[in-house]
């Protein structure tokens, strides 16, 4: 069993680290919340006094930050780079931009150290259950050394390729994901305005060329899928505001590869409006609210 | 077993036509096309020599024509609803824009006759084995006397609501369809260009979040999926124009039920301009072609 | 002087009218409101019975009715094209889709008469003062009879071509002007937001590459035009709703002419999203709400 | 009269470098293609030996660079932060992204230097002519520095506002130049399809509500206007692939802004798509190829 440094232990974050605990591993936790810290603290984690505390004398350090500048104060401001060992293996499990993932890696290199991009999908409820989908890129060597510790907290784990490429990969998916949410919003509506009802559409559709996991798992329109955040007020799941976050992530991808994204960027900008009108907390399907306001 | 009159012997109306004489109907059939004709002839249907004489003593009528104009014509213009008798039940297959449809209903309930509109999905694939999807709309007693007819056609029969509802059920589901097409190409193209191969896309995405029918049955990208059409020189299938003309027809039915489509209007706009490329009679999922003309 | 038969009597029809009378034209004129036609009567018109009535024993009929269908009514089901006799030459100025426009003019000469389709720009002030732009479609010699009439309601009269090419060319400078608000709006609330006083930005831009007639005259941004509606509360001018029966039309003249137009098809969702949340009877301008909710 | 260093001589650098040269000013200028160089220095200017060269003992700092990362290599890599000295002023005339030019400002702010974001609007014709516009960004009383020597080269120089708003301000007034000429080309090529001649449609629109900057003159539909672009084989002008450029600046910025820009997304991926079927190098009104390739 090894000891690692885990650092950023929000809704994500804290469920990972404690899946890590009860594999066996031995933890040093650090999150700016003292709430955040207490909660893994009490699960049997040791509290750091700081990131770079929490990354010095580990065999490996995992990273779980809300945004690109995190990522880079942590790693770079806050010193973990300069904490970590040689053999430290770095696992940096944030969605973040392509260039900053690469930057993190090329600082890694520089030092002699390894690292892996490791984005996620799969939610808070895989978090608690220790089952998600885990996208990494680096090198084969430093992947060989994760996936034994990413198994742990998911149950798909797949080496995309190079350093930045498990964010690539997931900022493909959840743009797919964005725009399938507002495209089954926009047949739903009009669908059900022109006289069919709601469960037939579902019903047809889920079964037919147009169907999407969305569609299926989680359809924005209320009152087709029990179970789904749209049949319940829309609480997430996973946040509106989130997944403009990741669209947007996407956008600059897509500028990046030099490519044209006409669907990605129409989805961007019905998110970002939707988000304006002070929906951002609501679960993602209340997108469908922007085509009919009283859904 | 019933006499029926069918009108429109196509790649769609031909082998459906070939499946009703297996199940023991009588057929009477009409083509502008001769060629067409002798197909349908040659299973052992009767020739007849308007479409108004396809339409005369028979229990019912089936029409499958390319567009809204040529349905109008058939029915009013070649006198079919002339030349029914009352009992004949018309069961209109072409996909078409709502409104056609819905003055179709109404010009034979003026009459006083019924008429069930039951656009298909399945492709050529699905009318030759019969296992097409019958989306239909008309009244009850209508839907219950043309089960057993489509039931000779298809395996999946759906009664999705009152006059015209078929078609409606039918345009959203085909809007997700094309919607769904460019989206993935757009993932793949941007996925690729920046670095992760295609194969590890489709593995991962493919049991994500940003799964969809046409991810998985009509991947876009060449290489990803051996028996999509994209793999096999984007040989349809279902052609880019036809996808074309079911946005359009997505579009007018958006503005008829008054509401906005943002990536239905995109996508429409999209399909546009590749088939203004000249790409009209490849297979929809060259699309992709238009973000990446060298696939 | 000519005797002429006015339908139509609202916001642009009424002023329009009295124009006529002040030109010493006799005039037949008639409105469902009884309000409208009072307003005209006023004015020394003669009040007729119906559409018919005014229809009959006049030199030409002037009609300017809401959407397509209103002039189809009067047209065919309320006998206008019944009730005028030869020589009677037909003005139809409503904004009205392509489709519908054509199938009037091909209506009356059926009948052996002339029809000039003459949708106008310029608005209710335009119509107040005369000085409306008719932008007119039909034969040379119809518009030869029309164009003296027609000087009496505005000032710049043009003919577009053939039947129905008025309303192409009335729908495409919409297109255009709905376009350019929306346009004109993105571009003030990001560099605002970035930073950049509003003012600069209209000072700059109004003498650049970016600029428009909208933005130098109805820019949709608070506070950079003091007569703008947008500095007064968005009071229309020109409401939002019409706006979006404008895009409407371009999208189906669009689908007419088998062309793309991605911006076009963008600028309708975002005006029917923006009329679903309430704001059709603001001035078009409002379209800011949608990116900048508390302008 | 001062002694400036100039960096980046090529097609807008070359005739500015030169206006200030016929102003009197002794210029010191670097590129790395000596033909550029030559141009110059046969007019009278020194040339320098590298970047930090031109950039030592001089008055005030000139570049105008192609992208971001170039600026960053001159004042950071190059050394030229490190070479100027006190009572240098730098003026960064490039047209780049906002992050960039905000750290740029930084840098020299943190060793106490002043510096303008000055991007230019004119073209080369500006460039020759000297009449180009600077959109100004930074401290009034660098402002008020650069404000003489700008005059030189152009005829409209504003404060914008703080530091990076020059660079905010032109990307807002290039979103509208590239949407308005999308625009532009959409209505034109609708309109001539359904019938009306594209001369007739200038006239009016060009006097109308549609009108904008770009229509009136530089309209992307060949034959309407005899010196425009599109009139003499899409010849620049302004490269598409420079508009593009501008549109992924306008991207990057919105971004940054939090804000939505639906008609400034879809442009973007309609020019990308332009580009990508190898249109870069024609005039940015080619972009009504991507909706009339045979235009």
């Amino acid at each position: 069993m090894a000891t690692i440094g885990f650092i950023g232990l929000g809704n994500m974050g804290g469920p990972m680290a404690r899946n890590l605990i009860k594999a066996g591993h031995s933890l040093k936790v650090f999150d700016l919340s003292e709430e955040a810290m207490n909660f893994v603290v009490q699960s049997g984690a040791e509290a750091a006094k700081s990131a770079a505390d929490a990354a010095t004398n580990v065999d490996a350090v995992v990273t779980m930050l809300p945004v690109g500048d995190n990522v880079r104060s942590v790693y770079v401001d806050a010193g973990v780079l300069d904490a970590v060992s040689e053999g430290t293996l770095m696992i940096e499990s944030s969605t973040i931009d392509v260039e900053t993932a690469r930057a993190m890696h090329a600082a890694a290199a520089e030092r002699g150290y390894q690292m892996v991009d490791a984005p996620v999908s799969g939610g808070t409820a895989g978090a608690d259950a220790g089952t998600l989908t885990f996208m990494c890129g680096g090198e084969a060597a430093a992947f060989a050394q994760a996936r034994p510790i990413l198994e742990c907290m998911g149950k798909n784990i797949v080496h995309c390729g190079a350093a930045g490429l498990g964010q690539v990969t997931k900022i493909c998916n959840n743009m797919l994901t964005g725009i399938n949410s507002l495209a089954v919003a926009e047949a739903f509506v009009m669908g059900e305005k022109l006289g069919v009802d709601r469960k037939i559409l579902y019903d047809v559709i889920s079964t037919s060329s147009g169907d999407s996991f969305i569609l299926s798992n989680a359809c924005p329109m209320p009152g087709t899928l029990p179970t789904a955040a749209s049949s319940n007020g829309f609480k997430p799941g996973f946040a509106a505001k989130l997944m403009l976050k990741d669209l947007r992530l996407s956008q600059a991808a897509a500028q990046a590869a030099g490519t044209a994204t006409p669907l990605g960027a129409a989805a961007t900008a019905a998110y970002a409006m939707h988000i304006d009108q002070g929906n951002g907390d609501l679960d993602v399907s209340s997108i469908i609210k922007l085509l009919k306001p009283d859904v």
